[in-house]
């Protein structure tokens, strides 16, 4: 049984309910099966329901329950479709959580300026689905279909970020609901400004700990006229790495380049019915004009080949590239199977990339004498990569030694001047490991925002940075 | 003569004099010729000098001298070269000024994770000769020669943003001293992160007025393999604006595309003896692999054809290309001749890309009625333009009538979802447009954090955002 330390819950005063009541009506619900659902995402910790949920139409109604929040110190927490895998959505002081599964349209597509303004529920597929018409396409694809607000909140990324960039650089702005009920807008949709202080970039990765998002800005790109994409084995780890570091310095723009050990192959080969030679292996993607794509596959296929690399195999029919990559997308899933009944717990850092494969292989070491099985998947050419960890949801021993690979595989990262996280988030689970990435004083400078801004500490409480030094 | 509203002078008590002699003894500097070069920027206002300067030579006498402002509540201004157009470095409460000028080592080359780490007082030229040798670039180019922190502290960008982003997307990390004289990091070196607020972004951009920046790690880019340039005349603005945006449409990753008015390109070729036709013209470069930049060049050739764009030129030759660029560099300065003895008074402003031929034409036929000659000049596919307005420095009538061009330009910019500045920054000049912009209740967002992270006051005060509602 996993462990989850739950703070002091703040039950419902009365009159907070009949405010919510008076409000939201039978809107306001409590019924244990619509708590559980929220009490739960893809982390390892038990089932920790909210005291009510409401799913808010409009801005108006997010201010109305904030403002009943602040009223009475209840805590708020935003929640978009459960995919977080750090705890950041479980309500472990209590509260209400507002769930944006009925704010979920595309407000406006601005195609000449790359923008698109979606309120958060909007799922990021659904946001690709509504935009394919235009000719552009929102590049960020974490692993999940999650929702752009938890996106945002989370800084999400996936396998694009090494060309469009994470979620911080692709969030142009948003609609914030304060503690006080305001609703901000965090900047205009001009492409750069010098004006002020950067609230955008304060609320992208901010986890619902600051405030409430309503609507989000993202910027979205040219659909590129031809995609390709390779395969190529490696016999080890670092000529894999070494392959993607002179790819990035001979200037090819790669749009995508995903590191798989081979316990993560075998699993993938499994489950998604595939034949790829179980080596650790790139997968690469180009995107750009006809001849450009394979310019630029040629120079890749050239370094890769210096470095060891075998096997090197295109696949531009499309649907020879969605079967990879959807396998790639899997890889979460397909590794549950590799021990059926198993729970997951996935870890993810991020370094420099001339020490990722020293940080990987370190890693591997370590895991090479666990008793459950693991995988070890990463966007290599930003220096991030997950371990997932299948363990026996019964074994206390098993829950303890996982634990302790995040532990120091973090300290590792932090050693080799990474971080504890490239885009899962904090959340609970890696709150311990702010103060040895950060050090306390620029923790400090971080709570003093959240004092500064959510005074009661009602927005998502618990998560990310801690209310105490 | 322009107005300077300066604010009440904070003399410096006698024990924050002993303090600093006693700490920097001689290099306390008070002499007038040395304050009054301190009191002066770039932009339209008369001299101010600070109290006293001092030339740090590490961290360890910045945090020293912090202390000792914290400790007297003395206003405490970094200085780089003084390029500011909107004020930033004028000590307008008084105060000590820090010159980085001894502070401008390259600390450490990171060429496999392409990160540069620097002080703050190196030159953005200077960065690009230290890394030549390694194929790599830094491509953040304002007009001056300005320095790395000063780029840091506004948010700067240039002619390559449109490619390779801003200060905002360049910045990896900084070490940074607290109004308490701690010293922190901002972030890890790892290309993503997210793993807390994000205060790299939160200090990009906030001119001076949260701490003092005392280490910048920067992003850098392989040198491409090949570049090209090209110009087209344009029958008028919206042709171009309008060819811009079908380029960007395309999916061709221009790395350059500057608009210069008539009378800017008038200006250029008076003052760099150019041949170049007088009418709105697009300068772009290109770059990538040899078949990569031709490519481009021709899909270019071929929309600004279709858009009435005429004598599409090349310049292949590194010379030639040089001297185009040089040129557009110096337009700032070959503006000033179009009326020798006058005073520059430069604004710019950004807004989203489909309102930028709208706003840049108005802003020409308000201009047409003034008395003093202009030029416009454009960053074109980040939306961001320039008004240069040479003014008698003598004639009060001429910097009102200047005043409100700039006003109405802001509150123009904003209507179109736009921001009062693209990469100059607030300053003194544009503080008065952040309400306008951004709205109050965002505006005291700001004001929390500046009074969270600098309660007495002392970093660059009267900068940027009020500290009064």
């Amino acid at each position: 049984m996993t462990v989850l330390d739950k703070k002091a819950i703040r039950t419902l005063p009365e009159a907070a309910i009949a405010a919510f009541r008076q409000r939201f009506g039978e809107r306001f619900i409590t019924s244990m099966a619509v708590r559980e659902h929220h009490g739960t995402d893809e982390s390892p910790y038990p089932v920790c329901p909210p005291e009510a949920v409401i799913f808010p139409r409009d801005t108006d109604e997010v201010v109305d329950a904030v403002k009943i929040c602040n009223q009475y110190k209840v805590p708020v927490i935003p929640f978009g479709i459960g995919s977080s895998l750090e705890g950041h959505v479980l309500p472990i002081e209590g509260g209400v959580t507002l769930d944006f599964n009925e704010m979920n349209k595309v407000l406006a597509i601005n195609a000449e300026d790359f923008t698109v303004t979606v309120q958060p529920g909007v799922i990021r597929t659904q946001l690709n689905d509504e935009i394919r018409h235009t000719g552009l396409f929102f590049p960020i694809d974490p692993g999940a279909h999650a929702s752009i607000g938890g996106m945002t909140s989370t800084r999400a990324s996936g396998t694009n970020a090494v060309r469009y960039g994470t979620m911080r650089e692709n969030v142009v702005s948003m609609k914030v609901v304060t503690a006080t009920g305001k609703v901000i807008r965090t900047s205009s949709r001009a492409r750069k400004s010098s004006s002020g202080y950067d609230l955008t970039r304060l609320f992208v990765g901010s986890e619902g700990t600051l405030g409430i998002i309503v609507e989000v800005t993202v910027r979205v790109y040219p659909q590129p006229e031809a995609v390709t994409a390779a395969i190529c084995n490696f016999p080890t780890l670092e000529s894999a790495v070494q392959s993607v570091i002179e790819i990035m310095q001979s200037g090819v723009a790669i749009a995508r380049v995903e590191f798989m050990d081979t316990r993560a192959v075998k699993a993938v080969n499994a489950y998604s019915k595939l034949t790829l030679k179980e080596t650790p292996l790139l997968l690469f993607e180009f995107h750009g004009s006809e001849t450009g794509v394979r310019e630029q596959a040629e120079i890749v296929q050239e370094i890769a080949k210096d470095n060891g690399g075998m096997d090197f195999e295109w696949a531009e029919k499309p649907e020879d590239r969605k079967r990879l990559w959807t396998a790639r997308h899997n890889s979460h899933y397909s590794g549950l199977q590799l021990r059926p009944g198993s729970r997951s717990v996935a870890t993810d850092v991020c370094v420099p990339i001339s020490r990722l494969a020293e940080c990987v292989s370190e890693t591997a070491q370590e895991l090479e004498d666990m008793p459950f099985p693991y995988t070890i998947v990463g966007h290599v050419g930003d220096g991030n990569f997950h371990v997932q960890m299948l363990i026996d949801p019964d074994s206390r021993e098993e829950w303890d030694m996982s634990e302790g690979i995040n532990r120091r595989l973090v300290s590792r990262a932090i050693r080799m001047d990474g971080t504890c996280s490239g885009e899962h988030g904090v959340g609970i689970h890696k709150m311990e490991f702010l103060k040895e990435e950060h050090g306390e004083d620029a923790l400090q400078l971080m709570r003093l925002i959240k004092h500064a801004y959510d005074p009661n500490n009602i927005f998502n409480p618990g998560k990310l940075v801690s209310w105490d030094a």
